[in-house]
């Protein structure tokens, strides 16, 4: 991460803007190299995919299908060493190595573009890149999730306070709060499973955007490249982005999934909760308060989603009432998909970290409940299931010794059974049965309850349907 | 659409807004009966679904059973046929139907919310209405990508420009371009039909958030609701708006597309393109002007991406960071989701209606295809096929015919062998059969190509894979 | 607020959308009539204003004139009355109301639209009523700012915990936290302020676009509805919608900061903090648990900035890209102003009762001071000051003795001279002055501190600065 | 531009993620030196203020002012001159600068963070940096202006074809279109000025969050740095990021205008309109296509309000809902305000480049005059003044004339008067005078019209307002 003294300086936004005068200028806002470079393995595959069909049909020979994919090579090389030297003069990253290419095997590099042009190339790449993309995330999140169910194993009957509107309402455990969120990821994996099918359709072919007349094999390099088919239509091949669209929607929303799991760690390990302990490794601490373990980490996870929203917002602008087929207002598509994959990657990482170091304090959380009536549902269901009172009425009732325990300052399970009675006659001293936290928890038997058994039996589905 | 006098008045935004004192203000900020009734058809039957659960369960009686569902389908009626009274004091959707049940049943409906809380109830609603807005949207999107295809059909092999940068690139026919969005339309259906999916599941018997200690059965419910299966997390299912928040995405992506293709309506009406004759109905006039036709339904099919992009951010901004589970938050998820599905699908059928009216003008489109050279890249790759001119000397030496067509001021199949091989010898007087426009669109057969023939043949396989 | 029977049925969306044909689709997409009767007020003043300006330079008649007036004032209480029947076949309020005025005044009414646009007239209506909201949002930020003061004035020597990271950092006084909040209003007050000012010129006489030929006076008109004067040129008088946005872009920072406050009610009103009590009226109960108070208002008021930031991507995704001068893509302009000023507005009443109607819980506030060695930083401090230390080194001798009084479970205060001298001999005795709760907020007299005489002065200039 | 080896390696977003396990991890999410390094100029002036007036306040000696000052006047050289080597294990600049200064001065470096914090030191740094950008972008607007205004001097009366809804309206003059874009730019200045005075204050010296007990000086830090003033509140101080927001949307509603300028070069350059020639700097061409000159420029800017709104809804998200006062979150603060300033930089510098050497093809906009009837509404308006009658009938009136010229194939112009007389026998040979082009412009003469004088008069007009 330390890149010292050789990028570009600080403050150098607006220093020396202007120094070559317009052509800088026109360099400056049409050159992509600087963000493009990230495309190279990708461009170098597709080139490589696409010489080979060149010489399959014939349209090249054999021996400029050998060079090139030789150069290429040895270009993939340079690049991943550190020796390539990229030029802005050059534009963009297709142009660099295809000028690299020339110097190193000659006319067979200008035949390379036979029956393809830049509009279905970089199409292509972005594509492929996506798809890596996609195939990384889905293993961060995977991560994530056995992170997750570890610690809902380890506390499936660790009860904490359930809430609504940030209001204790009933007991549930730590394993089922847990659990929720491996829902919500795994129905991120769904969305880029889904985005992944249907991305991976081939563009390459489909040459400016009519397609051509060399009797080029679009199966092939389809094929050669990993995608399920060619695309049908040459004009949308050339202009369709919704691929990226779609990506930057799906780590849109994972980031608003790991910013509620992200607000609920900052809120557990604040003074007020103290439900949680994070470890050293994802808090940081402060010179003066050693004690302090500030959820760093937590907040920058939570505020993720602004930057990947904002690259959602960002292409779906550009694409409004974009007329076919290629503008160059596409150029602007890669910076918002490479920003939204670092980000949302990242964040799984320090989600992932925190999650497995961190420590759960049940005696905190146990308290909490002993606090805010949490069972005053269980005692309203018993008057329904015992006494057969409509739901409605037991829930007066309810609401009656509710205040009564509140006047006394007790609990529900410290009243007496004479309090009780006052308000309704018809209790009886089972009822104590069913105001303890642990019974309530334990109770809560239906399907996707969170009664501690089917934790434990959610904790193996889980790890079964999302291959943990 | 004329709803006279018995509306809200006009400038009632902050006419006599607090009239009502403090309590005022809390209606005003907390009701949402004026939005959530449109979901009383869903509500309904979920609570329809729920009471036979509860009689089948033997949690209540088959009386009380009866008398819940008679009740609720007065309701019903009452609702559909406008005579029901909607009060605000009562809050919401679901506590007026309560309400009103009870007047019409008494007890039984106090018995209606036993293993029930509103949390699941209105997740369930939801759900249930964002489902039936996705089948009308894909019936919807259906319709117009066969008013596309027919269109595409009739004009396989009428030429037009093919643009990039709006600049002519090469001559494309019209089939083929429209096909490009039905492959765009393709992938919305898609996108659509994978959120129906995902969304598919049942939150109700979720309770508050914890399960309920009752012996209810959730794959009932979720069978008569048609749902494939209950939730397997109660406090995923209480809290989740993911499908909410991908319904709202997928309606922004399909009103960019259609926005991609109001852009082309617009311009190609105008007096600059004169490509098409919109229709008299989807058009405006002018009084003064009454040869003009204004492309208002276009325009505004353009803009629609704002608003419905508009709602999905709200919504994505309000589950930012937002604990679990149930917060008063999420009354805000209705009115983006209920605006998106009425303007995305206003802007289908205005669409659809457009696409079906238009009259394609393909005298003025191929006079539009005399100017720019747009057979240069058949001229080049001729070079290529023929006389085996690497790809990169190919494109020097037709940029250089170029130059000399644009300097006579004639086509480039006006120009004369001699001048041809003034640039290059090599040239034989076959480049011509290359140089003409409908050669060029024939000539481009490659797998997705604009060639007429492979355009009957994909309004054949659209007709077939897309069900039209 | 209700509004029983004689509305759109509930699921209207797409019930019955076609049955009128391609007509009614158009109808529906085109007609605004359902919106902008909202504009109805600023409509007839426009037209007020328009026709005493054709009087006067003799473009029209002094009877025609007054008989447009007439018929303007009558149509003026007729909506306001309710008893006005608005057409959609008229599209929109402009043309509603004029065909009313033809009917009232016969040849009149025709002359009235004389050198005058709708393009110039809705552009003209719009700013009026931006102007008008403006105006409403002020006085409604300035009882919010009155209501913090009022707290702030009451509790400027009340101390809780400061919070960085919602972790403890030092002592506060609620009365500065609650000033924190009059700064960013006032700041809000002010953006409002200058887009006031700047939408503050009258487009009314550019006409349709280019100016007209007959000589009106603009002056007049601009003067009669309160401009500072006419718009420079005709073609951005009619597609500007600058002054839409900046009101859409103030009232989504309102609404940001509204939401902030409305974040730490929702957790101060929580079992965990408890340092408020919300009032019954601005909370809502829940009949099982009568002492609960959801703090439903709040959780809404923390939500608003969804829609409101919504509306404002709407507005600027609509502009984007769009050529001049006006494109009937601006109709769209309407709906997210209205819905985000009412919005705003409601937000601002709700926080202003929350906030008057709240009781502080000093005890609960001051508790929670206890823990978190809030006081560290004046130790530090002590030591900079007193004993000429780097702050650096203090920084570092505070973190040991802090380390001390965690191992030892007590307070700083709570630690015995030698046990400081155990980690700096040089302490003295003198160090337990400033490490109690209320020294430390006493000595925060820096400017723009948290010293209770300075909030009480700050509370003062507060009132005398914004005029509350 | 040219970056060549040095810069990190292309594919390394996700390129040995994890080869530091867990601290790296934390390393990469949680510092900020990558980017904040652009605030070191900043960060200096600020940390030189502070020291100056530590001197002044005799919290520090004369000596370590000294020090300070001139190890602080060598790290900023180190920094400009490429020399410095940043760590990302001190996460961020200001511990970069502070350990760097520790070396150069030893104890004097570690008195300087004496009565500040991190939370104040940032904000200031933020705030200098936006002031600095705002007057950069300020010049940049205005040497956009008067490029505009050049060109709209130069074609006061140039005709071109004024369009609503993109068809033709009525003529106008190329100065008078263009100088609407001078008052968007107007407007968009005034916008960046009244940001500038808001965020024009100081938050040095509010320490962490409560201010200090040290007797600082925070007026003369203020008014060293350039502030009118120190912020009055300590805790708003170091929360509050409004001059960042404010600073994004006037960024956006600039790049707004900017695109819609941009959609009509690119239109203009157009094929089918070839109303302007691009400049080959700011076109580019295609190595097969000599003569295209495709707008890239024009596109780019286009696009450009993609990311820059999608900046502002970044940081808007992460500011929704933050409890008071610092947090982490507000570190992503930097990156969307950089980028902003940066591509709204570039934007302005390419669109003046563009108009400045575009040329206008006045001929290609007389002739597209010449379709659509553009003096229909000077004949109305004829009907109107000279013959009196109401303006809706003079409407009915042209309507019929102009469609007997679409019948008979011809302008309006070219009908005879008995053509005219057959559908309104008043009509008069005076008649024909209004009805060409040339007059239509020279006679709205009304304020703001487009009348080539008016046009040279605004020229001059805008010139002395805006200080061109």
């Amino acid at each position: 991460m330390t890149d010292n003294k050789n990028t570009k300086n600080a403050s150098s936004i607006w220093g020396g803007r202007f120094d070559g005068g317009v052509s800088s200028v026109m360099e400056r806002i049409n050159a992509s190299i600087d963000f493009d470079r990230e495309l190279y393995r990708q461009d170098i595959a597709g080139s490589k995919a696409h010489a080979a069909m060149l010489v399959k049909t014939g349209i090249i020979s054999q021996d400029d299908g050998d060079a090139i994919a030789q150069g290429l090579d040895q270009i993939a090389d340079e690049i991943s060493q550190g020796q390539f030297e990229f030029s802005a003069a050059l534009e963009d990253i297709h142009m660099n190595i295809e000028t690299r290419l020339a110097e190193l095997t000659g006319d067979a590099a200008k035949r390379l573009h036979t029956a393809r042009s830049r509009n279905d190339q970089v199409a292509t790449d972005l594509r492929l890149w996506v798809r890596d993309a996609i195939d990384q995330i889905d293993a961060d999140i995977k991560a994530l999730q056995a992170s997750l169910v570890d610690q809902a194993e380890t506390h499936a009957a660790t009860v904490m306070p359930g809430y609504t509107h940030l209001q204790t309402a009933q007991p549930v455990t730590v394993g089922h709060h847990l659990l929720a969120y491996v829902e919500m990821l795994g129905r991120d994996r769904s969305r880029f499973a889904d985005a992944r099918t249907r991305l991976n359709e081939s563009p390459l072919g489909a040459a400016a955007l009519a397609g051509t007349s060399f009797p080029i094999d679009r199966d092939m390099t389809a094929k050669t490249l990993g995608f399920s088919h060619a695309m049908r239509n040459s004009m949308d091949a050339v202009s369709d982005r919704d691929f990226a669209v779609e990506f930057l929607f799906n780590a849109s929303l994972t980031a608003i999934h790991l910013s509620r799991l992200a607000e609920e760690l900052v809120l557990w390990s604040s003074d007020r909760f103290g439900f949680i302990t994070l470890s050293d490794e994802f808090s940081t601490g402060s010179s003066i308060m050693p004690q302090k373990r500030n959820p760093d980490a937590a907040e920058l996870v939570r505020a993720k989603p602004g930057r990947i929203t904002g690259s959602l917002i960002a292409l779906m602008t550009i694409l409004k009432g974009l007329p076919m087929t290629y503008g160059k207002d596409l150029q602007e598509d890669k910076e918002p998909v490479f920003d939204a994959a670092e980000h949302v990657m990242i964040a799984l990482a320090a989600t992932t970290g925190m999650m497995r170091d961190l420590t759960f304090q049940p005696d905190a959380m146990r308290e909490a409940l002993m606090h805010g009536f949490a069972t005053a549902t269980d005692l309203a269901d018993w008057m329904v299931r015992v006494l057969n009172l409509p739901f409605r009425q037991a829930h007066h009732a309810t609401g009656a010794i509710v205040a009564l325990a509140e006047k006394k300052s007790c609990r529900l399970d410290e009243l007496t059974l004479a309090d009780m009675q006052s308000v309704l006659p018809e209790i009886t001293n089972d009822v104590f049965d069913v105001l303890t936290v642990d019974h309530s928890v334990a109770s809560r038997t239906s399907l996707g309850g969170t009664a501690p058994q089917l934790v434990e039996k959610a904790v193996k589905a889980a790890r079964k349907q999302f291959d943990l």
